[in-house]
This record gives C-alpha cells, sequence and structure tokens, in this order.
C-alpha cells in the first residue's frame, strides 16, 4: 500500500491466491458491478493459460455426476479445478432441485479446488457476460481446468459454446421424445458426447444411432465428435471422457482452429457488453428523462410506432456521448 | 396507384383483408427486415384493437389442445382469432415438434381464423421481436383474439408477459420434480392457471396445491391468478377458461392497471429494439471496419481487455450517426 499499488486491491487478493478476494471479484463481475472492470483489466493479460470445458446437456441426464466424477479424476492427476455450474438444478449451486440426487464428495480443504455457482435468473445476455468473466477469474487465479456446467435444452439460454474451448454434451439412453427432438441443437454444440448412465437398458443403442449422426458430417474445423458413454456416478468412463476432452483439445491447437474460435468468442463478447452497456443507458434514460418518457407516452398513445421511436431513442444514446461533442 | 398512395402497398393489402399480404408482412417482420417498417409504421394506429392472449407453460402439457379449444369456442361464440405458434422446430426438419401429436380441426375455409408459426431459432430477444409485430400485425387486420403460444421452463425466453395482456400457464398434475420447480418462475407470468388433463390422477390435488399458493399474494395490481382445470382434448373446462381470462380482462380495465402493463411492454419493446440496431451495427462493424477488426486483434492478444474494448466499441457506435454531425 505504500508505494501506489500497480494493481487494484482486487486483482492483487487474486494473483495472491487469496480465495475470499477471489470470491468477492466474482460476486462483483456477477453482479455486473462496473467497479470490477478495474480488476479485470488487470487480470486479462494472465487469462489464457486454464482449459475451459463446459458440460451441457438437459435437464436429469447427470450433468452433476459428470463433473464430480471429473472432478475427483482430475485431482488424482494432480490438476487443480475451478468449477462455474450455471443451473438452477445443479447440486453445485446449493439450492438445488437434485440436491440430494448427488452427493458432493469433496474436501472443503482443498485449495486445489473452487466451486461456484451462478444465479441464472434474469436476462440471459447478462448471465452469459457474467459467466464468461468468472470463468476468466479462476484462469487468472491458476485453476488448471475450469468446469462451467450449464443447462442445456438446445435453445440458446447460455451458450456454453461461446465461453468454453471444448463442450461435452450429456445425455441419456432414454429421453422423452420432446428432449430428444431439443437434442438436434445440442448437436452444433458438442464436442464430445458423453451417455451418461450407461448401465440403463439402450445405452449401446444411442451410443450407435450417436456415431450414425456424428458420421454424417464433421463439425468446425473438420473435427468429428467423440462420443464416450459412462456411468458417472460410478466413476465409470470418467478418464474415457478426459481422453476424449484433451483429443479435442490438441486437435485445436494442431489445427489452429483454436485462434479462430477464441476470436469469434471474444466477438460476442464484446457485442453482448456493448448491448449491456446501451440497455443500460436506455433503460435509465426511460425511466429518468422526461423526454424520453414522453416519447414513449407517444408510443403508448399510437402517435409513433416502435420501430420509429427506437430510431430516435438509438440516435440519442449514439449523441450522447459521442466523441468530439 | 395513380393517386399517390397514402400507405404502402403492403399495408394497404392488410387494410383491405388480403390473407397473402398478411402473410408477407409477417415473414418479412419475422426476418427481422428493416423494408418492413414502413408497413409497420402506417398500421400502428390500427392496433389496440384485438384481446391479446399468452397461452405458455413446460412442453408437454398441452398447450396445443388448449389454444385449438379456445380456436373452436371462439369460433362459436362468432370472435375471429390469430394464432401465434411460437414452437421450439428441429433444425433438421424445420417442423414442428408437436406436429403430429395434435390435430388441428379447422376449416382451412374459414376467414375468421389465421394460423402462424415462428421459428425460434436463434436469439431470443429477436424472436420475441418479431412475435410482438406478428401480434401487432393480427390486431391490425382485425382479428378479435390473438393467443399466442409459447414454450414457457420459468426461464427467460420468451415473455409472454412481454406481449400478452392476460397471460395463460397450463400446467399437468404430474409433472416431473425439475419441471414442478421451474413452475416457480411460471407463477411471476400468470394471470390464469389452466391445469389440463385433469382426467389425470391428482388434477384436484394440483389445482388446491395451486390455490394455496395463490393465495399467498396477489399479483401485480392486486389481481389474484384465476385457476381452471380442463381437458381441452376433450374440449372440457374451455368456456371456464375463456371466462376466466375475460375476468382478467376486465379487471386490467375496471383497475387501470391496463394502461401501465401497456407502457411497461412498450418500453420493453422499444429498449430491445435499440438493443437490435446497435447489435446490428457492431456486428457489421466488427466484421467490415479494419478498426474494429484490429481491435478484436488486440483484445485477442490479450493488449486490451474486453470491457475496455467494449466502452471503445460502444462510443464508435454512439459517434457513427449522432445528430447534429
Amino acid at each position: 500500500m505504500t508505494r501506489s499499488p500497480p494493481l487494484p486491491a482486487a486483482a492483487r487478493g487474486v494473483i495472491a491466491k487469496d480465495r475470499g478476494a477471489l470470491a468477492r471479484l466474482i460476486t462483483s463481475a456477477e453482479r455486473r458491478d462496473p467497479a470490477a472492470a478495474s480488476a479485470l483489466r488487470a487480470l486479462y493479460p494472465r487469462t489464457g493459460h486454464a482449459q475451459i470445458v463446459g458440460i451441457t446437456g438437459p435437464l436429469g441426464v447427470g450433468k452433476s455426476s459428470v463433473i464430480n466424477g471429473l472432478l475427483h479424476h482430475l485431482r488424482s492427476i494432480g490438476r487443480t479445478v475451478g468449477v462455474v455450474a450455471v443451473d438452477p438444478t445443479s447440486p453445485f449451486t446449493g439450492g438445488s432441485v437434485l440436491g440430494d440426487r448427488v452427493r458432493l464428495e469433496r474436501d472443503p480443504s482443498d485449495a486445489g479446488v473452487f466451486i461456484r455457482s451462478m444465479a441464472n435468473r434474469g436476462h440471459a445476455g447478462g448471465v452469459a457476460l457474467a459467466t464468461r468473466e468468472v470463468t476468466r477469474l479462476l484462469d487468472a487465479f491458476g485453476f488448471d481446468v475450469v468446469l462451467v456446467e450449464t443447462v442445456g435444452s438446445g435453445q440458446a439460454d447460455i451458450e456454453v459454446r461461446d465461453i468454453a474451448s471444448t463442450s461435452v454434451v450429456v445425455l441419456v439412453p432414454h429421453l422423452g421424445d420432446e428432449v430428444q427432438t431439443l437434442k438436434a441443437g445440442l448437436f452444433e454444440i458438442a464436442d464430445v458426447f458423453c451417455v451418461n448412465k450407461a448401465d440403463l437398458p439402450g445405452a449401446d443403442l444411442a451410443a450407435k444411432d450417436l456415431r450414425e449422426l456424428v458420421s454424417l458430417g464433421p463439425g468446425p474445423g473438420g473435427w468429428k465428435p467423440r462420443i464416450v458413454t459412462a456411468s458417472a456416478r460410478e466413476g465409470q468412463g470418467i478418464p474415457e471422457l478426459w481422453n476424449a476432452i484433451g483429443a479435442h483439445e490438441r486437435f485445436l491447437d494442431e489445427t489452429g482452429v483454436r485462434a479462430d474460435a477464441e476470436r469469434k468468442q471474444l466477438a460476442a463478447e464484446l457485442l453482448a457488453l456493448v448491448t449491456e452497456m446501451v440497455e443500460r443507458e436506455v433503460s435509465s434514460g426511460l425511466e429518468r428523462d422526461p423526454r424520453l418518457r414522453e416519447l414513449l407516452d407517444r408510443v403508448a398513445r399510437r402517435e409513433v410506432d416502435p420501430r420509429s421511436a427506437a430510431e430516435l431513442l438509438a440516435s440519442r444514446v449514439r449523441g450522447r456521448r459521442a466523441p468530439g461533442r
């Protein structure tokens, strides 16, 4: 504190491996607090070393068991692990739907593990941004692997693809018809499929079906999704799953696909950040600025149509802090 | 065409009750085509007469059966009906998941009905905007009632609350644990609960549970959600459902809550429209503008952090078309 610190205190705490500082900064990022910006800025050059693995899939397929299995496997081979759970039903989140089903057997004194759950209520874009920043904080803190758990319904909720370098889609042999159809959307996300609960009847058939679907064509950059069967709760198939993830990571490096993928992720993030900023300005403007309130009244009276009003609003946002004015 | 038409052709078509013109304009709005703006502008003063009813709920509860039932009931009492279905679609088939299950028994020559399904692929915000504009087009065309069907998981997907004046949440007596919990989010949406498949065991219990939950407190403006049991496929409970919807509509008018609710919806729409505009500009900028591409490269090289880059981007968007420049 004496020599005019070059870094914000929060960033220094993270660099000094202070878990409390990490937790507080994560909370700040999650709340979309502008005050987190300076620490995030300071820590950004320290990121890019962790392997970010997304674990997604419909509700009830055992994503948490898979993460639990990976957590144990990774610790047993000496890797440190951060977990970000963006799933209202995850036992990692505490307030869990499946809370009683997956028992998390982890050593609370193990400094090689950090688990954080994100509230995924509210604005999906905001949660995605927060998740990305939290992942980055765990990366900067020095975890070797960051696992990001999201609920994937095949619809865009949080696009784990925009955050992780490898995305694992967890499925079970028999899903309801509807979920089965939603699975289609998950195909665009999956680098690795994990058919969990492989002890259930139909697991081999499900894996075979997936293999046929996968054989229809390679994914981005020529990668052909791997398919792994597992009984995560019994720990079966987890090393094989980790190997499949590793194969994809090597593919990313050897083909140069990683640089492209990262650039796309960053572009998506920048877009979301700009949107967040504009949304904030417009919301507060509509609440406080009398001229904007009057504009809204005119739309309500059907004197101005919404698209025209939005054009006016957009130009006002643009004008407010335009450079050179 | 001789006397310099005051209205765009598309708008004139809709006013002249040309269903083909309506369908084309809907497609244009759905594609977020800026060319639809002039017709939407011209038609906007003609909106506000239809009763917009949202029908939402988890997958598999029979929302389409309920809509089918309402459709028949409304036609039998002489009301014309537009339906906008925001169904999850398979990217492989482009078809509806529930397509084969509910047989829509409607007379294709009945000019009092218009059904349109929306692809809900891609950006949730874009789909919400499109759904709102399509609803408005059906309103301008002159339908008495517009039913908007969305999948509600309790998470924000498409917020039917932002579109409809009355929102019906359809549930079934027994949902899985997980869906049951997600239902909590649906509580904030529901003006009317419809417990469908009332012939299943547990229907009375489910209705009783709901009644207890509802008794915990009134919703916005003091409305206490109504609970209706139905067997939509057998047509049972549908007139009662329509009565409950009507009761909410009268509540909106008698208490003045309607004006407030509409203003909130419009504010949300304006915000989403501005966001859409900014997103378009930033996306195309990141693709085409060499300076923005260079900015992205610097972020990828970790020379600039994402939040700082987004600030720069936002100010550039603001500057580009600022008034008075």
